[in-house]
Order: structure tokens, then sequence, then C-alpha cells
């Protein structure tokens, strides 16, 4: 096996493949990139048996065949090769990396001892901008779930139902949904874990992304780069119905005012104890107080009030990380009573995003 | 105790009295910073008992007084404000600090029971420019040693004699020197432990610093901050005993490509064993070598050499750390013997540096 790659490229793609090695496992051919030289590209494939990644770039292909590198020393040596043509030869399980004048000899595994990567049969499901895609991530996956023993909500809800496509995030907390309007015959739900949409969002560049669904696994195909990951194969809350359409309060406010407010709230968190901020609505004047151990914060914000007053209180940190990730700069706070959720919208018409959050209840 | 001041000067000089906080004291009052308000300056005083700042800024002093504020809660509060004027009152052990509509309200301290700081009654022994304070600290502080049972070698030597100013870093393996012309009847000679450096660099803008000799602490005046470090009380090693001005072998190599090949050649180092590199002169060309349980490296680099050709082998990182630091593009080495030490010297006539690297003996 022998060929000749630009070091840029092959550094690149090392990167991409590197997303699906964990430094966890046990099990050492995982530790490996699989190099496969034929027709005149390189395919690098990689997999932690969760994720799998499979990566092509054009090269110079002078022997075909094919060998597993581990993948830190590979990656290693080739950031750290001149920018400049690097020829790769593989003999039985040495690997001699040439540029200009620097050699590099290290060991390979042999090829057949990686496990198969997933093969794409069905058809293209659906196709979604990369710009949407990594929103939509951004905006839901922060709710999900860090409590194994409840793994569904550990993992991302991605559905494809009446013509909208849904990413949802939730953890008995707090709740995350991104809709984009999608005319499609079909319909699924999946919930892709977190090490799937995490390094989906690394790997992503700024075109679009084909989806495929398949048993047990889907893949997000972008340009020459194949991301599989494994679904999380248990039934998933029935979010609908924590969802709550009527309300006694409608409240518009700046939302970099009220995080600013929070923010400062969290301040007063100590290590023991979560930060819990009373928010009080007096006819558009809402009045946030926090206290602990550490001191009382008092703060005054002004929004547009339409309906009743009303004192409620949340865990902080529980609502400053739903305000952080919109984008708009007002936002519309809806209030049923103390001890209902409080949802919160983008001003914004086109943001079809929504955020549901617990209150915690106050002793009095 | 009552203050007015602007939140970006008070934000910046909290971040400077921070330097002497160690977070692992144990003395309950130094977590915190004395507040002093008096002739409308803000006095803001800290000290880990190693290392003390006093650094002063203006502001309209309504009520003098003092007090002592925790360091993390007060620097997160005021981080944290809006961009205005805030307005802290002290009273009894309660902070009030106003800021818009938000009002903070935390506990403090009282200032008697905070240490004193140094006094300076000695005259500034001498004046030195930041750059070069900067540049000297960075050149040399990476070969001072680790080793808390060789204390005196922990700290940088700061050295004032024969009209020049030395800064002198050396652990038993490397050593290096920076020194400035400078005409002074004076002469002393002091080490500044790690910390000191360390926070100074830290500290310093962009003018100049008096430097004030005193009785086991050295001071540091910069602009209207002071920092004043206690001194290593031990004997520092005779270093001019190490220096050899004779060779056999002098050669000018481009100091990036020595550098790339050597950074190569780290990468070969596994967690138990440090990377070894194995250097041949032969007439002007270099070949490089490391090996390792993980592989091979070959390289070939060229030089101007004068003198005899010379097989000579260094621990890569010890090599590498003094080669990183300079700011020639060409450097010069000079070596005697496999056995004694490389001297290696910028090209560059004005940089008057030198990083001296002790060789591994080779088994053959």
């Amino acid at each position: 096996m022998k060929f000749n790659i630009n070091k840029v490229d092959l550094d690149k793609h090392i990167s991409i493949a590197q997303k699906a090695i964990s430094n966890k496992s046990t099990i050492q051919i995982l530790e490996g990139i699989l190099f496969k030289a034929e027709n005149n590209k390189l395919i690098l494939s990689s997999t932690d048996l969760e994720i799998s990644i499979e990566t092509k770039v054009s090269c110079e292909v002078i022997e075909e065949g094919a060998a597993v590198i581990k993948s830190n020393i590979i990656g290693n040596i080739i950031r750290k090769m001149p920018n400049d043509i690097i020829q790769i030869t593989i003999e039985d399980d040495n690997v001699n990396i040439k540029c200009q004048k620097s050699i590099f000899n290290i060991s390979c595994q042999s090829s057949s001892d990686f496990p198969s990567l997933p093969e794409i049969e069905e058809k293209v499901s659906l196709t979604i901008d990369n710009d949407d895609l990594l929103t939509a991530i951004r905006e839901t996956k922060f709710a999900t779930s860090i409590d194994e023993t409840r793994l569904a909500l550990t993992g991302l809800l991605f559905e494809l139902k009446d013509n909208s496509l849904k990413f949802v995030g939730l953890d008995g907390y707090r709740m995350a949904i991104k809709k984009y309007d999608f005319t499609s015959n079909e319909e699924f739900s999946c919930i892709i874990p977190k090490k799937g949409f995490n390094e989906l969002s690394k790997i992503l560049d700024d075109t679009s992304t084909d989806v495929v669904f398949m048993k047990g696994h889907i893949a997000f195909i972008n340009g020459n780069t194949k991301i599989f990951t494994r679904l999380i194969d248990k039934p998933y809350i029935d979010y609908n119905k924590i969802l709550n359409n009527s309300f006694n309060t409608k409240v518009v406010v700046n939302r970099n005012d009220l995080v600013n407010a929070l923010e400062r709230a969290q301040l007063l968190s100590t290590g023991s104890n979560a930060s819990l901020t009373k928010l009080e609505f007096v006819d558009g004047e809402i009045s946030i107080n926090s206290n602990s151990e550490l001191g009382k914060l008092d703060e005054k914000i002004y929004g547009k009030q339409d309906g009743e007053n009303i004192r409620i209180a949340f865990n902080t940190k529980y609502l400053t990380d739903g305000l952080k990730e919109m984008d708009s700069d007002e936002v519309v706070l809806h209030l049923t009573t103390p001890l209902s959720p409080m949802t919160i919208y983008p001003v914004d018409e086109d943001d079809n995003y929504l955020y549901l959050v617990l209150p915690v209840r106050l002793s009095q």
C-alpha cells in the first residue's frame, strides 16, 4: 500500500475520523483508524461501536491496500509534518511516512481485525441545511438528562411527523423543542445518543446533510463524510402532554436584561445548593431576588405584561440555560400559576422554538 | 465607608489584587482583598504571605474607611455588573454594591485582622523597561528546577554586577542566562521564587518598573501597583563555573528547522521515558534520530559548520525548551565533546542570551 497526499487534506480527515475514537476503549484495534487506499481515494474509518465515521479524500494511490494505524500517533505526526506532499508506504506491519527530509517509521495492524461499519442500503429520508441542524442541536441538547437510569432522556428526540421536523431535549425539569416546517410523506421518530449529536456538531461543515434511517442506526452524510450513530432503543416521554397552551400572564422582556440579571443571581450559588431565583411580576415590573449564605441580590427589570401579577421561583441555572441559547433580542414568557411550568418563546416569529421550565415550590 | 467607581477600573484592579490570593490558603482573612478608601483613591491590598500586592485607583470617596471582602465573590460580582458607575457602601459587616437596578448585599470582615504589607523605605535600585523584564523572565524561567529539595534552583537569580543585569534559571540539566548592559555603582544578587516571577509576568503593563531591594523582599513598582515578593534565602550555584568558553565545533542553523525536527522527535516520547534525540553533525549536515517503542524518526537538516564532526544525544524536551523561547531566526551551537554541554546562542548580536544543555551519554 502506497499513496501520496497533501498534508493539509490528510490532517483534516484524520481529525474527522478521530471524533469516533474513544480514549476509554478497551479493544485495542479501536484505538486505530482504518486506512484504505483505492481508486485514487483514501478512505479513513473509525468506530467506538456507538458512533462510526467514514471519510474520503482524494490522493494519488500508487499501490492499493488497507491497514489500521493508531489514531493518536498518526494524528500527531501528520500535524507536525511540513506543509507539503506526504508519502505513506505500508509494508507488512510497518508504516513509513515521508515528507521532505523527515522520515517516520511506526507500526500498524492488519485491516482484517477491524470491525465492519454499517452499510447504507436505504434511501435518503431527508436533507437538512447544516445551519438548521447545528442550531437545533445547540438549542436542545443542554436540556437532555445526565441521568443514565433514564436512558431515553439522555438522548435527543429527532422526529419527522405532520410536515414538521422536531428536535426535543428534556430531563424532567425543563424541555427544549426546535421545530422546522418540512414537507414529507414519511414519518419517523428516533432517539440520538449524546455522543452522536455532540460529535456530529463538531464535524458538520457549512453545506447540507443527507439523513438516512436504518435499522438501529441513523446515518448523516455530509459531503465525503458519513457519520453513523446507534440509536437509543427505548420509548420516549409523550412530550406533547407536557405542553401547556393556556396561560394567565404574558410578559415580553429583553432577553439580555433577563440573562444578565440571572447570571448575577447565579454568582450566589454555592457548591452544595442550586441557586434559586424568585421572580415577581407586577404590572410589567419584574423583581428578581436571590439569596444564599454568600449574600443577597435584588434586581429590577421591566417588560410588557398582559394578565395577572404572579410570584414564582426557579432553579437559576435551568432558567438561564434556555434563555442563553436563544437568538432573539426579546422573549415572551407565558405563566399560569406559581406551580405550573413557564414557557419561553423567542419573539422572532420565524424562530419556532420553545423552552419550558418547571418552577420550584416556595415555602410560604 | 462609601465610594463610587467606574466598573471597568474596579474590575481591572481587583484582577490585579487577585494575583496574590492563594486558593490553598488556610488563613481565612487571606481569601480577602483589603479595600481602603481615602483621598479619592481606592487602595486594594492582598497577600498570601509570599507575594503581596498593593494597587491604587482613582474613585469618588464619599466616606473614608477600610474592610476586607472575599476576593472571589467581589471579583465575580463586579465582572458581571453593567458597564457603569458602581456605588459601594460598607456598614459594619455588610457590603452594599449598587449598579443601575442591581443591588448585591454581601458580608465583609474587619480590616484590623489583615496583615500589614511590607513598607518601602529604601531607594529605587534600578528602573527596567517592562519589555526587557518580561523577555528575561520568559527566556529563563522554564529552566528553573521543580525539585523543592533544591530550593535555590526553583527560583530565578536576579543579579546586578559589573555593569550588567543578569537573569539566570538552571536546574542541573540546563541553564538559561539573559544579560542586559546596565551602568550602575550598585551590586546585588537575589533569588526570586517561582510564584513571584510568574505573577509579576501577568501584572506588568507596557511601561517600566522600578525595582527596590529590601531586607528579605524585593519590590516591583509598576505605575499604581506595587508587587512585593519574599526572596529565597539560600546560596545559589556559582553558574560561571558551568560556562564553557572553548569549543571544537560551531554550527549555525535555522532555529525553526531545528525546533520543528525536535518537536517531531518528541512525538515519540512515551509517558514513562523521556524522549532522547541523537544529533550527528557531519560537515554541515545534521542527522537527527529518535526512536521509542512507538516508532522511529530520521531527519536531516543543514547548517554552516566550522570544526570537528560530532555525534551527541540530548533529552529532546530540554533541548527544545530553550530553542523555542529564542527570538532569533538563526542560532549558533557550540559543541566540545559528546559528554560536554552544548551552548546555544541567538545569532542576533543585540540579544545577549545563552542556553546551555547537558548531553545524555550514549551507550555505544
